[in-house]
């Protein structure tokens, strides 16, 4: 089997490096969603203990590692590369959860598409045999994005109807070369912008990543949507889980009801965050929570699991820029049991 | 010949995939020092006509990268992944130059680290052939870097003589599987932390993490300080590459004068950069123009390229965190022609 066809973005793994471990931490509001249940830990208190926000985030992913380990068996110093980063400036989350693990460690920086970006790339040092055995993580925090992209908490600023809630959560996978989930192929996004520049609507913003990396996807498997049981993206939220539909229905891609957004289902109406959550611990936890849950509950044997990122920072919003988007994607399997 | 030993740091890549095309952008202050003559282009100003100096740096790194895939003779829909990163919040430089590239990007995060991050991924896509070619590229800017990290350039401080002087600079290189220089393998650093407060001291906080990965690269491959022409350092200026002298001799490794540093070369004595060059750019813009150009004159056959980085955020600093390091190190060689 061809690793990569000419011009692809799709890479296969013919050995299917597998998911063997995998673990959520998320908030109290995350707790008290519809997901709330399918989490492996809920916090009762999001500083955790800690002196500041930034350290309880850190402890949260660390946490997070620990409970994956646990759950595939294997003590830190079986790790043979850590990938992992997050959404505060200078990845600091991951690059402190990555000193207190004292191995081998490669930050990534892929905004909200992280959970994605690091299970592609340890699926390539596993596929590829550089690695036995990686731990892939990311996580974030309401309230340490809050104030390093937008306001103080304290002010009490008004959001708008198509702002998302960034969600406080953690998700790790430990791959290993035996386990129940196979990583059957991965799809590298390229940065796509269609020039919007609101702030406050990150899922239009991420939208044509995410429609083109479907599509690719598609194009480079030949498959069809019918094909896989379900369609993740990570964090459009209602707005941009709508517009990906339409931009992909443009070209010819029907997604229908086995298409969901993580980001527009780990919060209830009720809940006050608006067009759903958002942060790379969106995608991570539900991935590492719900969604593998039902594969191992046999619900689901095939799903392709995109996380979506804004790669833009408040400095270049400062700068009149548009808001550019990227989208990574791994086909995921359950194996036969 | 096996990629990974157990417990190993150290990855071989078996098809030692080659360097096929690189290219270095620097400011007007490196142009005038010892290695000025090295790089592709010294620009006249590091505004380069953009209305700010974040937009200079990706335009820089933009440029370094179009001159690398022009001395590979490739065009830019030959480019499978491009793997870069940069020190200013969320990566944008490397971002938004990947939006203008508009090919599969994968973001990375290693502050100073990054050059050899990218290459040691870059390496292992091409390897593993889930990639013809790759582009593997940072950058840093002076002014983008001194205000985001540090003070105004306005309120004109006075600096510390262990302060380093942030390069303005990029570096791009092409991976393809035929060219002149291999890279044999990459030895992937863990994150060190020996307790450095003094976010002016950048070199002794990135020392340990220096010193622990030239451990592990001899330890790991069995080769001696003499089995290469030159090990050469990222960015740890005149204090960091002292102390990691230090450290590595009391482990019984001894480093002699074939040991040099990017930031202790890059400046002269009298351009008042007091303990060095400093920033991604640093090692990628010594690497690809003086040091790739040593080996190709024939001077240098085997050469193990580290790049240091020190994984703070002002955040962290005024949380009264300590700073920890990393290091990254990829062994290449010039082909027998």
């Amino acid at each position: 089997m061809a690793k990569k066809k000419s011009g692809a973005q799709t890479i296969v793994f013919p050995s299917a490096p597998r998911i063997a471990g995998w673990a959520s931490v998320v908030g109290p509001k995350e707790g008290q969603g519809p997901l709330g249940k399918t989490f492996d830990r809920v916090l009762d208190d999001d500083l955790m203990g800690q002196e500041s926000w930034e350290k309880a985030e850190c402890q949260m992913l660390s946490q997070a590692a620990d409970l994956a380990m646990k759950k595939a068996g294997i003590a830190a110093d079986g790790i043979d590369i850590m990938l992992g980063g997050d959404l505060l400036n200078q990845i600091i989350s991951a690059s402190f959860a990555a000193r207190s693990l004292a191995r081998p460690y490669l930050g990534l920086y892929g905004a909200c598409s992280t959970m994605a970006e690091s299970l592609l790339l340890g699926a390539m040092a596993l596929d590829g045999e550089y690695a036995d055995c990686a731990l892939c993580c990311t996580c974030s925090h309401f309230s340490t994005a809050e104030r390093q992209y937008r306001f103080p908490l304290e002010l009490g600023n008004q959001r708008q109807p198509s702002s998302q809630w960034t969600v406080t959560g953690a998700g790790a996978a430990i791959l290993q070369k035996e386990g129940p989930i196979q990583i059957v192929s991965a799809t590298i996004g390229k940065v796509e912008d269609l020039g919007i520049k609101d702030q406050d609507n990150m899922g239009a913003a991420m939208a044509p990543a995410a429609a083109d990396t479907l599509l690719r996807f598609f194009a480079d498997t030949g498959m069809r949507p019918q094909d896989v049981d379900l369609i993740v993206s990570g964090d459009l939220g209602m707005v941009g889980q709508t517009l990906t539909r339409q931009l992909c229905l443009q070209q010819g891609l029907s997604l229908d009801e086995r298409y969901i957004d993580c980001g527009s289902c780990i919060f209830a109406p009720d809940q006050d965050a608006h067009s759903g959550g958002s942060g790379c611990g969106c995608s991570a936890s539900v991935l590492n929570g719900w969604l593998l849950g039902r594969m191992m509950d046999g619900e689901i044997r095939r799903m392709l699991f995109m996380a979506t990122g804004a790669l833009l920072s408040p400095t270049t919003v400062l700068q009149g820029e548009t808001i550019p988007g990227i989208a990574h994607a791994v086909l995921l399997e359950k194996g036969v049991v």
